[in-house]
């Protein structure tokens, strides 16, 4: 199993002085709580770092360019803190860490949104284009090009739907985080973190506690949640399961994705657990990552699945726009369908070695 | 690999003695001309059986019961007989065979929509109560049943259009069928069968000719046209080569199909001419057979997706008529795409032995 190993982050907390910063390790090598402290910091610096850069370059450019970046970077340092309060919730001072948490979840979620209307459209017209097969059409002798069809029109008619609509929904998420990004409930949650990036508030003697049985609990929620999924059924290539309730009429988020959304979820929160031990060296496990980007290609595709069917439901649409809208809702459920296939097969994968 | 023996047909034509009919195999054992007579023969028998017996059991039943079994034999050895006529052609009376073949391709073309019809709709039906997963939810707790929205109702609507085409394309393939049942065309067809029960119209020397490489050449003719096909893609699950065309304006069967309908015909005369060679002990090849059902799986699953795409060109349906019609034309793509990865993971397992 191929392993790399990251350069360590420039601003690591682990000390070069015995008493500049305490030591990450106890005396018998185990990684402590102020490794923890030390993971913590780091991630509250980066986070204050990318507030000041996406105020220096201006919240206007929506989603895209030195903004966007610096936003995603604001919501992963968020993430990591939420995550890492959340996995050693036992060492930190549990009043601070309670009232953070929620408040991290609110910002993160509030600033994804934006570029997660923006990813949905480009998959759903990606999508749209290769159903139409115009451009991958290999030119066949004798054979005219095809006359624009009604089926066409439908194909084009949906995208612009498409287009408009997650064109508004991303507008007004970008408002709705700029909005929270000025709101006095954001500078609670600034302040929150900007104390964290001086003085973590760890629970009375925990700067010397061992976290690995914290790390191990996170993964053995991880592997819980796994063993509970369908991997038999998913290990079987085009079993039909992810369109079974395609034309149900219950129009809330499927059911049946839900264990799939939850173990991306654990699986984040084990990978931040193995960033906290490893704070400086941080093995990246390839299975893990095949593992997690299949996951988040689940979520994309249940998203953009649901999105088109979302849009089918639009008032006075013609038959041939909501035909395309409905074999466009069926593609990206096989697309679901396909993620957890790609997930058993990278998770049967011998295990490597992991903390 | 498995293997069963079939009995003998009961109206064999391997002789007993030296006189009453030739021995089919020549003094080294190889099947010669004789052996395909004594095939022709039986199949001619069986398809005058089967016409009496449809006839007898009257031809209102439209595709039920005994009429349509009979209906079914009937078709059954006319693709044997033209087919068997086509691999060894240069063994037969030139004139008489290639008039009769087209005729012999007529009858079972036409006796065939009407069974296609059915069957078809039974397939759209049955995947429309799939995507609607009414029957197969699990109830969960604190869930109440889904109240009746939208795409249940195009669902039913879908299914409702799709009987109403597909009954009334059934009906006029039974007029058909039983209007070229009573055509003089037809009994001119019979007649050429009945020639064929009393004596095969073997080319000169044709008798005692080795059948072998007759064989062997629609052999070769079906692995030439395996070899041709895209099986690296179609092993790769989920390839979504299926639906490329899925929303293009082309209505017409989708060209990238006709290299697999192609496989299914030449494997189906790549079976009968083992079942000449065989006569009278044919041992079932269960690769072959496994590779025939997913190209029959492959050929219904396609027809079943135009169909539905052919439907939501209807005049003035609703959109959730439309909507249900997209997401069944792609389930069907779907399917097509799960029988060519059937057929290539069937044709990747060793070869039995072959003739």
């Amino acid at each position: 199993m191929a392993q790399q190993h990251l350069d360590p982050p420039t601003d690591s907390a682990a000390g070069t002085g015995p008493r500049a910063a305490p030591a990450p390790l106890d005396e018998g090598g185990a990684p402590i709580g102020d490794a923890l402290a030390g993971y913590l910091r780091a991630q509250a610096t980066e986070f204050l770092r990318s507030l000041r850069q996406h105020r220096e370059t201006g919240a206007a450019a929506s989603g895209a360019g030195e903004s966007g970046a610096a936003a995603r970077s604001l919501r992963r340092s968020a993430r990591r803190i939420s995550g890492s309060l959340h996995t050693f919730r036992p060492l930190l001072d549990a009043d601070w860490s309670e009232g953070v948490r929620p408040e991290l979840a609110w910002l993160s979620g509030t600033l994804a949104r934006e570029h997660a209307c923006a990813a949905r459209l480009e998959r759903l017209l990606g999508a749209l284009n290769r159903l139409s097969g115009t451009a991958a059409l290999p030119v066949q002798a004798g054979r005219a090009p095809a006359p624009k069809g009604n089926l066409t029109v439908g194909a084009a008619k949906a995208g612009a739907l498409l287009d408009r609509q997650l064109t508004l929904a991303r507008t007004r998420a970008h408002s709705a985080a700029l909005q929270a990004l000025g709101s006095s409930r954001f500078h609670a949650v600034a302040d929150s973190v900007a104390l964290l990036a001086s003085e973590v508030p760890l629970a009375p003697s925990a700067d010397s506690a061992d976290l690995r049985p914290l790390a191990a609990a996170a993964q053995d929620r991880l592997t819980d949640a796994v063993t509970a999924l369908p991997l038999v059924a998913a290990g079987h290539p085009y079993n039909a399961e992810a369109l079974v309730h395609g034309l149900s009429a219950d129009t809330a988020p499927q059911p049946q994705d839900a264990p799939w959304h939850q173990v991306r979820l654990l699986l984040r929160l084990h990978r931040y657990a193995s960033e906290v031990l490893h704070h400086g060296e941080c093995p990246v496990d390839v299975r893990l990552l095949g593992a997690g980007q299949a996951l988040n290609r689940h979520r994309d595709a249940a998203e953009a699945a649901s999105a088109a069917a979302s849009a089918a439901r639009t008032p006075r649409i013609a038959p041939a726009t909501a035909y395309a809208l409905g074999v466009l809702h069926a593609d990206q459920r096989h697309e679901v369908e396909a993620a957890r296939f790609a997930f058993q097969q990278t998770w049967q994968k011998e295990a490597v070695r992991t903390p």
